[in-house]
């Protein structure tokens, strides 16, 4: 292990974080409700954390290997937000620092789940931070380093690998310090494209920044208590249900548009399995939820923005959905898992793993009966690789056990239901915010125990590096000297 | 297809089912409770249907593809449940022959889930009947009939395969025929020693033979409304405790136990992980229940029960366990999906899957960081062939991804709440019994609709197949002329 390169990563990717609470400051200073001061305090602790490191530690070897890069990753996300729920304890926001913490690891993440109950009175400063978070979380902040200071060091791809791991995401141009700027121009430009549109429907510059920075990150953190039904409001519903479908395709599409690469944009099939996934799950509970709502534009207007919110992993509400018939709960249940396209902001296992999954339980029943003939799994029109698919299926094995796992070790508090308990950890693995019964949409994850809450961040994060960067802290030989 | 030959197959396996209706009769006959009639009238119409056939159709081509072996298997437990149902039917027992082909099917696959409400009155003949499905689903109705008829076809190891899925149990004799003798006389010796006990321990005959029948094929029908529990004693509980363990161990041990080949015993690993799994479990779940029972024999009594009740798939209670605190649910929850060791009578994905994917979870963890270098997963302290390891893989995808379109398509009904609709589809395609709530310990099937039934019972087919054989009959390419 390379210990002084991690290092000097590590205090890079922290001044990057004091430096993203900026913005934050400058709106708590605009608003005085007394939380300047704790996120000053917290970009002081900071600085004086890493900034002597970074002055300090000069690796001599700069080339990262595929190991250092996965630990850079996982301890740069487990330290933003150790560090990122400061000011949350500082400004008496959260005071419990588990409850911080869990409210910085849920927005870095872009869960979006909370344990906040009481909405009244929120300091401006430390709920925008709380929203910013998403905003940084969704695309990676690895990757904005990487856009910020492109000769990090040798070899970055494996950082980014590690923090998106999309197959597509790396590879619009070939200098990675390159992709990750346009990658974070796109980003940029749609934020602010919803950001107005949420103010031509009649929102307020700050509602509407915290808005389009949850849709953005595929998040969901509201400055509301009833999160956007809040707003009453049917254009509000109609925007935020197009930006959270947008942000949940692969941003290489929106490069292929730009670039006017047609060609590539046809051999794109994962966005034709997610649009079908979309508007096919929206007709569905449109019709499952007609005798719930009696109007087919009522019930069309809960109905898509809620898959929306699910699939895209934002966890945005407008309805209690869990007070919903149970065909149309199961529905969600089953998109709990899914999630959006690789190379997106969003959570969850990623249409193009749980689309090859079933071409390939298809070919293994086929197989069954015709042992011998020789059949390739296709995707974008090409025969893909044995060893992907085995690792695409391990995988979803590991996604599982994890979310069992999890609410197991969630169950061991006592609290609570089953479903709340299972729905709690699915919805932490998967990035999507809330669950069914108490971490419904009108619950909160605020009744659980610290234990509990550790543990959903924990799984929160490691659904966030899709598994891998965060298990491997536990496996003995990363440790072992080579 | 060879048609001639697979309707010949078919009509043997429909003769054996009769056949095995008449100790039922016999019993009916004894008992004289009415429903004598109804089961001569049953095996009147299955020869009916059955001796034309075996009489007219003589195939010229001997030979079975692995094709016409899968298509006879699914076809063969369809045709055995859909006739097995009759006499519940005409006895007025079950007088919806939907609830009577839930029920038959429940019985044969050995899930133990039932639409009875009412256990008072029962005739005697057709309980008896209803249990011994069980005992004849257990093992599996082909290996019966090949037992008996060993030379009904060339490579009846088709046959044998799609019945009875696990790595082992085809291999213990070079001949097919003898191996299926060799099993069903471990398998009756095994069944007797449980009677003969039960009977010791203050049962009657019949309500031994029913429990002892239920036991051996891991089913979990009870003649009492309360199940176990109706007996009140403690050298029941424990007699049916390790039986029930008994019977989840590949049977393949039992015949290395008998030739003492004492080096097969050590390789094999299932059984450890087996072994590890249920007194693990039993110990966690005593600690667990602890604070509910206050005593740690009492917390023990309950808990080993019900884990071997559950980890076996037989579905027999002694408590209402969707009662019981809920980290103690959640371990049941999580052993619903496991099962037992793949060659036992028990359903389930089995343990070896189970260990099997838990090891390349671990080498996938570990390939992230040293990615060049080659690790093989071993079982019985062989190298597991990679293919075969990446089938595995994608059968726990294909049984989860099974689980959840089961638990939607029974959502639809719009009954019940989430909770009772998945575990309805869990405990169907794990052929367990008992799920949660609803259909939990106290309560049953009973109030699901025709159209929920119908999906359970096909879930129940699938996963005593194993899942495949069962949904290669909507892939198209198997009606396809090759």
């Amino acid at each position: 292990m390379n210990i002084a390169l991690v290092l000097r990563l590590l205090s890079v990717i922290l001044l990057v974080e004091s430096a993203s609470m900026v913005p934050s400051a400058i709106i708590a200073a605009f608003h005085r409700d007394g939380d300047l001061v704790p996120l000053l305090a917290s970009i002081g602790i900071i600085l004086a954390v890493a900034l002597p490191i970074y002055l300090l530690v000069k690796p001599k070897d700069r080339s990262l290997r595929a190991r250092e890069g996965f630990v850079v990753v996982a301890l740069s996300w487990i330290l933003m937000s150790v560090f990122g729920a400061l000011p949350f304890v500082f400004g008496r926001f959260l005071p419990n620092y588990v409850d911080a913490l869990f409210e910085a690891v849920s927005g870095f993440t872009t869960t979006g789940a909370t344990v906040l109950t009481d909405f009244t009175n929120m300091p401006h400063g430390l709920v925008f931070w709380r929203s910013f978070t998403h905003w940084v979380g969704g695309m990676g902040v690895l990757v904005l380093t990487l856009a910020l200071l492109p000769k990090l060091s040798d070899r970055t791809s494996h950082l980014v690998r590690a923090e998106s791991p999309g197959p597509s995401l790396s590879k619009i141009v070939p200098k990675m310090g390159d992709s990750a700027k346009i990658l974070y121009l796109m980003y940029t430009v749609l934020t602010v494209a919803e950001f107005m549109i949420l103010m031509l429907c009649g929102l307020n510059p700050y509602d509407a920044a915290i808005h389009a920075m949850g849709t953005a990150g595929t998040g969901g953190f509201s400055n509301y208590g009833d999160s956007v039904a809040h707003f009453h409001s049917v254009s509000v519903d109609i925007t935020m249900t197009v930006f959270m479908v947008l942000f949940g395709i692969n941003f290489a599409i929106y490069y292929f548009l730009i670039n006017r690469s047609w060609h590539d944009l046809k051999a794109n099939e994962e966005i034709r399995w997610y649009l079908g996934l979309v508007f096919g799950a929206m007709l569905l509970l449109t019709v499952l939820l007609l005798p719930y709502y009696h109007t087919f534009s009522t019930s069309l207007r809960y109905a898509s923005f809620q898959v929306a919110s699910i699939i895209s992993t934002s966890g945005f509400a407008t309805a209690d959905f869990d007070l919903w018939p149970v065909s149309a709960k199961m529905v969600l249940f089953v998109l709990l898992f899914i999630g959006s396209c690789a190379g997106s902001t969003a959570g969850g296992m990623k249409i193009i793993r749980v689309a090859l999954m079933l071409k390939e339980g298809k070919r293994e029943i086929h197989r069954t009966f015709q042992p011998r003939k020789v059949q390739i799994v296709r995707f974008d029109g090409k025969g893909i690789d044995e060893s992907m698919l085995h690792s695409i299926a391990v995988f979803s094995f590991v996604y599982v056990a994890l979310v069992l796992f999890g609410s197991f070790l969630i169950a061991l508090e006592g609290k609570y239901d089953l479903i709340t308990n299972f729905t709690a950890a699915l919805t932490c693995v998967s990035n999507v915010g809330p669950g069914f019964h108490f971490v419904g949409p009108s619950g909160n994850f605020a009744g659980y125990g610290p234990f509990a809450k550790i543990v959903c961040s924990f799984l929160m994060l490691a659904g966030r590096l899709e598994l891998y960067p965060l298990l491997l802290l536990f496996h003995p030989a990363i440790w072992r000297k080579t």
